[in-house]
């Protein structure tokens, strides 16, 4: 029984743009290092008052060199007026210097195509993925600071080369709603 | 020696257009009411994080009766990404009700016009106009709710035919910035 | 019909002493200003979260002259251990300025004399009463600053010499309890 | 050059009596797994607005197996209010369920024994033990839920028969103060 069985395989981002970064990155380049990411849409009230704040301090408190972390703009709603010029002003305003990528718009529907391959319930979700590139956490809505770092801090400490087995896969679902709450935007 | 010389008249808002409201509003026409109007940028971390809840407390306390609250979308920075359908989605997102006035822009630079007329510092502001149509604070930055309420009752509770002379009007400024902090977005 | 039918009459304090004053003293010497009293225990968790700094809040926002700002510890449970030493130290460590009551023991059970004058449930209570000594607002649990801030300042507005027959003195009660919580700790 | 020299042995606690416990402890009976000992005084607000709570959250966030929360209950001052019947009330009130020594009086000063020890600087303090009983963290003042949480979590991640030199022994001083303030109650 391998370990894929076990935790799936973290799809890649299929980004039309990227900003905070001088070229396009790749989940596969990041192999060996945890991935830390925050799905949000900029005008999502729960992702600017609590996802975007936990975000900068992830990046602040764990090193670039053991944690990556991305942010995924993945909007499925009000498409015309969040644009990437529009989520550059946003990016400066707020100070944020991690990468962007901006979610690729479906050809068929409102959800883009990241957020369709990874079943994503809205926005904030908070995924992490091991060094190995599987899906280790998919959590929509709030999560405490210090269940994040706990979460983070064990994908940091594993060994690349041994089976990691123990932990689920964990999706923690916040509470149906068909609108933006102060919990985040949902599907 | 008139009021009108110890309190400034509070100069008309000069909008380019207005949402949450089936037709353009005036001071003008306000006058017997107290005023509340919270001057921000969508996209002015310090207005959405403090100001905008703040206001939107103010119209949950306040009887719509007694006072009047207005919002004025004041842009000084990023003008093309902050437009009227960007705000409409915001305004939506984060369940304003109040009635917003878009500033109207200025023909030879970057600040709005009411923007200008009140020389203001930045975004957010909160400006109180009292049942007299006079300015009695104009505030940049952040202040505490229970300054905000007892300001705001102290003119519910005057009345309009007495002389108001002894509350004299405040600004009290934040420290000085050229760009958005947690505090706000100064020009 | 008098507006003394209208609104109670406030019960006078009944201490076994008072901390931070010079002197002992009474509602009765306070007629003419608004009077707004903090009931807690020193050990109740809602008491020192929420209540001790918005009380605080309220005497650092409000004159002296117009609003006159009490603690009144009424030990409901563990009688022995917030003593007058035990509080002494508490409202130093704390750095309390306004003056505390200490609610006089029932002769008959746990429950302190003015306590049991106001028919409380439990702490912490926020109790406003206004020029003419009547009990405008007697409020166990939380409530928010901008709606205390209202409530004081149409207290401090309101003229001796008219009858105040439009506000109705109202009792908020938190979900019922038989211990502490983080609203309060309930009789 | 043995691990013992880079990091201290953690002094051993010296209590005059424990609350929360069936029977005293000791960190020696601790050995292997990883010890969180938040140090407070029940009068000292920075303890009870953010120490307390914090380490509230650590207890429900990791595992009794993997790490062991007890309270140390270090007076030094106000001691005659701050005795064990005090401390079991507050607890019970706070509902705290992690054992809480108390730290025992020192026979020459006002500062209790194993305060003295550890040479802590006042209250509120969290000193993290690794697995050999070795010092990793004594820190006062406020500190970062996810900062808390990625040192335990990595201290959790140590395994008992590896050297662990790379992290070093980390003691960040707040600002220097001769009384309680927010932060914390210093000596």
């Amino acid at each position: 029984m391998s370990q894929f069985t076990e935790y799936p395989k973290a799809a890649e981002i299929e980004a039309s743009a990227w900003i905070n970064t001088a070229k396009p990155l790749s989940l596969a380049q990041m192999r060996g290092t945890v991935v830390v990411i925050h799905v949000f849409q900029m005008l999502c009230p729960g992702c600017v008052l609590h996802g975007i704040p936990q975000t900068q301090l992830i990046r602040q408190t764990f090193s670039e060199k053991q944690v990556k972390v991305l942010g995924l703009h993945s909007v499925f709603e009000h498409h015309s007026v969040m644009n990437i010029d529009a989520l550059r002003a946003f990016s400066a305003e707020y100070r944020i210097t991690f990468p962007i990528a901006i979610d690729a718009p479906s050809t068929s529907g409102h959800i883009p195509k990241t957020m369709q391959r990874y079943g994503l319930q809205g926005t904030p979700t908070l995924i992490l993925i091991d060094k190995l590139g599987r899906l280790r956490l998919q959590h929509y809505g709030k999560i405490a600071d210090m269940q994040v770092a706990k979460l983070i801090s064990e994908l940091v400490g594993e060994q690349q080369d041994e089976l990691q087995l123990e932990t689920a896969t964990t999706t923690l679902d916040s509470e149906k709603d068909t609108q933006c709450t102060d919990t985040g935007c949902q599907l």
